[in-house]
């Protein structure tokens, strides 16, 4: 190997003096080796730590400074706790009033979808909120159950224990979902394997969610229409046949209080949409709703009418929950499995909402530590008579738009709705469940994002497949199949585009010594005698022998054109490296195939802008020697000159020189 | 969007007079929009047929010559049969002899090594070979059954069905897997998927195949000890545990005969290692044992001294088969599951071979064609009493250096095992078993990639680290679990490297215009008051987020080392998208995102050398308009410079300009 000391050197040198750079180009450094140990060191900590998150501690003198540092990375309260004031205290208690005022209907609400007794909705706005609000280092997310983790719920566990019939089991199962879903969310983040939620691509997040709101609010055609009897299907065929069905059982009265509550829902909306400072008016109408409906249908004695209501709830805050978690049952499995995937779903959504919102204010939010605050609140709440959890947008966009300032205003909703449990139980009991579809259907509505798919299809048209296929799953299969489907196609896509990478012809841009794409660059033009191609990925397995093909193939059109047009005949191919990142043995296979290739066709091979990578490995792997030193160059600019004034000496000396090389 | 032509004459505008250049660099044009037909008209195109197969037919005017020409590519034979010579035939003949010399013994011992009765190895060079001829574009290709793809079918058919005691429904069992074999090798090629081969890695095969290859020859311990029991398991432990659990049975004399042969076996390959021109000691050498070993018994009387022999062997060529397909019976889908299991490791072993041998002589080999030729040949194997044959490397070698010049020689090879099998098959009875383990065992040492694996430690680690666990899987667990520990980590050795780009800071290089990495050119200089920031990787959905916060770590990093050690502070952020060949809409996503959240820092955000699909998304999703036109340079060394001079005065604008932006 040839001594970096001497290149680097050689490069200045070169570069210097104008006219010498012209007869030698500046050569390309062979980096020095590096201890397997430092490499793999390397690559773990940019896989494992790449925000650096011990940042704020490692900058921190030793001592007590340093441990009271790492306190205030595991609590991140501690870090606006001590810079608490009156007025951001004034903030919080508004915004936790105002998400409370939401979370109470969204609750029961959520949990009556879930199959769960409503009190449970409203558990789960308790005991996670506070756990949130001490561990949770993003400021604006507000914590609560979601409609599609809800209906999920039901849809897996609903096949192993009657929500109607075995009430008990039924919670159960959901309380051991949610602490496998809390442990699952935990482990990812103290593994620090965060990374792998990414995989769930924004586009397909926007069909799953459009999808599963679809299907939740197609569910609440029940209430509206005051049906007793519904399918467990979610898909809209098996939907719309149990719906129409029953038509000699559609009631009008529900169906007159859900619409004319779901117009009004809408309209308060379009007012906060419209004027975003009256934003509590959107935040408030739920609750009004609530209250209205409640009260309407206590003054008219709506049995009468058949009208269904939430019926009694349980006074009193959480109970404990810890003896009926099913460790060792035969539905363990079950329960596991639904926490797995229920928790990667709350997951994606939530750190989406969460990087956002940080983005936007222009803080940090550490992902994997997010991970493992859900992950505590969940495995909390498990034992405390809650089920999944997690920061639905709608709510948390409400907790910014009031002006929240820290997570306190989690622990506001928190004690909010811990008073609403204490005090306000018994007035649910004439609350009609056509004002709880109304209230779903409408914040169904706000999930769907219609004008994100737009944006797809117009962007990137892949991106809109993967969301369409998504969504299509989703309401006409299953919510695990549209899952499956997604995470299928977006892994089959990373595959293809690594197995199948472009290469370009590159032409000269006149006047300039920059070398681009022959096809976006209409002036480039190419050098004659030389083929100047570009390779846009890194060489490896999945693609070499793809490469290899695809060169020739590109060297035979360049043949059969000169041929048909005339021009120089090629003397040279020149492959930028510029694109490639890095190269494992099967890439460096292919380069000596290469060049023992074109050595055969008398063509001669050079390599221009190689990364240290690539010429650690090429020496290592002989490559380099195979190919000669003098033929990587710098640029593309370099590469191309070189050879196009010395290649036809070069080709003749070597066929003189290796007579054997030229069968 | 701007209009192309514009652009494109501000680029040449620009470039040519050069004061004015300085000021306004030239401009990166956005191509012009394609329709959605014609880009996955093209996708798919590179994806299915990136060797352009049709390009011969295509040549050729319409009519008749068109019409032979795709008869050409349906039957490769006619490619060569036209100009076919008696000195070409003479060189077919000398190979195809020599290699069925090889075939004889081979196909008897991985018969037997497969559970199978001999004659069927025997009626597997026939068949098999002659259709290969027919079909296959190899020139050196030798058709065979191989020693792992034998223990393969005796490690996953032999749990249903005991060879020993139901040889019947054995058999059946090895057709129907061979048939579903050659029917998915065929509908790969068919649908033109072929590149999945790919992805099983140089790395991976060469410890598969040693694993294999080191589990094969353990299994011979029960041929050279002249062992009845055996178990059925291939793990290490387990082999070992059955043969010196049975030590008080072990026989010296087939341990004798065994090690003559494999000691002579050794020599010849030695001999024919050394001067390749007698290559024909170690081809020949197998018969050559095998006729000495069987004359021995036969002249000793073999049974005296418990010497295990082959015993009688039918004569006649192949009967029919079709009869005995399990296509609608209980272990049809195990018959299933091993032929999709074996046809992909047979595939991916012959399509190296074949490219490997192809590269060497400079002419193409169609890959999808070659697995059509392959499931062609099976197909029609298992309705004529064969089992699954690929291309050993080993006969195909021999096949090579004994001169063939066309796939005639398999004809030849496939005659000359029909006439042992019409006449010479009774003279197999006194053949001893020893004698086929040691062949197997000599054969297998080759197989072992010893060099290989040494030139992967040293070359590229991660690639011997996935080489070693595939050894050790199929070694220590077996054959299957090799399989998938391979599969898997290869593919989230892909995912994480797509996950977790590489982020480096470039400096310019003195004299030139050219930046590089600092820490790849040690001479290399950073900018005052800009950070040029090169991603390696397309941005997509899997890295967009880790790219995000990775790029705000480099500028805290720079602005930390600012405030320790003085200099300019920082105004501009260059991103190189030189290697981003790529952006899906969470990438425009997260340089929208980035561009926000540097504004609020008042940093200038520069993008330099964008590809024309980065701008054509750019456009599309405004982003382009978000950053500005004016901030988009065709080299890094304008981005850079135009920064360094004009971006303190851009900031103090776009402050005054857009005072809401700035919270």
């Amino acid at each position: 190997m040839v001594v970096v000391v001497q290149q680097v050197i050689d490069v200045t040198a070169a570069a210097a003096d104008g006219s010498a750079a012209r007869r030698r180009p500046a050569r390309v450094p062979v980096p020095p080796p590096r201890s397997l140990l430092s490499t793999v060191g390397a690559k773990l900590k940019e896989t494992l730590f790449p925000d650096d998150p011990f940042r704020a501690v490692a900058r921190e003198p030793a001592g007590r400074r340093r441990a009271l540092a790492v306190l205030r990375y595991l609590l991140p309260c501690l870090e606006w706790l001590p810079s608490y004031s009156f007025a951001k205290l004034r903030s919080d208690v508004v915004s936790g009033v105002t998400i409370a005022s939401l979370a109470v209907p969204q609750g029961i609400s959520y949990a009556r979808l879930a199959g769960l007794d409503p009190v449970i909705g409203l558990y789960s706005s308790f005991v996670p909120a506070l756990v949130y609000a001490a561990l949770g280092s993003s400021r604006e997310l507000a914590v609560g159950s979601t409609a599609v983790i809800s209906l999920l719920f039901a849809s897996m566990l609903g096949p192993a224990a009657s929500p109607a019939e075995d009430p008990a089991l039924y919670a159960s199962l959901a309380f051991t979902a949610t602490f496998f879903a809390g442990a699952f969310q935990a482990a990812l983040g103290v593994l620090r394997l965060g990374f792998l939620i990414d995989f769930l691509s924004h586009a397909a997040i926007v069909g799953f969610m459009g999808g599963a709101a679809t299907v939740v609010a197609l569910q609440q055609l029940r209430g509206f229409l005051g049906l007793q009897h519904f399918t467990h299907a979610t898909d809209l065929p098996a939907v719309m046949r149990s719906v129409f069905s029953q038509s000699a059982h559609w009631l009008w009265q529900p169906f007159l209080i859900g619409v004319c509550l779901f117009v009004f829902l809408q309209i308060t909306r379009y007012i906060s949409k419209r004027r975003p400072k009256l934003f509590w008016i959107s935040a408030a109408a739920p609750l009004a709703s609530i209250i209205v409906s409640t009260l309407l249908v206590y003054l008219i004695s709506g049995e009468k009418y058949s009208i269904q209501t939430i019926g009694s709830v349980k006074k009193g805050i959480n109970p404990l929950s810890v003896k009926s978690l099913l460790l060792s049952s035969p539905h363990t499995w079950l329960a596991a499995r639904t926490g797995i995937i229920t928790g990667i779903i709350s997951l994606a959504e939530g750190s989406a909402v969460a990087r956002s919102f940080a983005m936007a204010k222009n803080y940090h939010v550490d992902g994997n530590k997010e991970m493992i605050a859900f992950g505590a609140m969940n495995m909390a709440g498990s034992c405390t008579s809650c089920y999944l959890t997690a920061s639905p947008f709608s709510r948390s966009a409400v907790n910014r738009d009031a002006g929240c300032r820290t997570a306190a205003s989690n622990a506001v909703m928190a004690l909010a709705v811990a008073a609403t449990l204490l005090l306000l139980t018994p007035l649910f009991r004439y609350t009609p469940q056509a004002a709880l579809s109304a209230i779903i259907t409408s914040a169904m509505l706000g999930v769907i994002d219609v004008r994100a798919a737009a944006r797809l299809a117009r962007v990137d048209r892949v991106d809109f497949c993967v969301c369409l296929a998504t969504f299509l799953g989703v309401v006409f299969r299953s919510i695990d199949v549209g899952l499956v489907v997604a995470i299928g196609v977006l892994v089959l896509r990373v595959l293809l585009s690594v197995a199948r990478p472009r290469t370009t012809a590159l032409g000269k841009v006149p006047g300039s010594t920059a070398y681009r794409r022959m096809d976006q660059y209409a002036t480039a033009q190419a050098t004659p005698g030389v083929l100047v191609l570009r390779v846009d990925s890194p060489i490896c397995f999945a693609n070499a022998s793809y490469l290899r093909e695809r060169i020739s193939r590109w060297i035979d059109d360049h043949e059969d054109q000169i041929r048909t047009c005339g021009g120089e005949s090629l003397r040279c191919v020149v492959l930028d490296m510029g694109a490639v990142t890095s190269i494992d043995s099967s890439g460096t296979g292919m380069l000596e195939d290469l060049k023992r290739s074109l050595d055969k066709r008398c063509l001669q091979i050079a390599l221009a802008n190689p990364g240290s990578e690539i010429m650690r490995k090429l020496d290592k792997s002989k490559v380099l020697q195979i190919i000669g030193d003098e033929w990587i160059f710098l640029t593309v600019a370099d590469a191309s000159d070189y050879a196009h004034r010395n290649c036809k000496i070069a080709t003749t000396l070597q066929s003189v020189l290796s007579p054997n090389e030229m069968v």
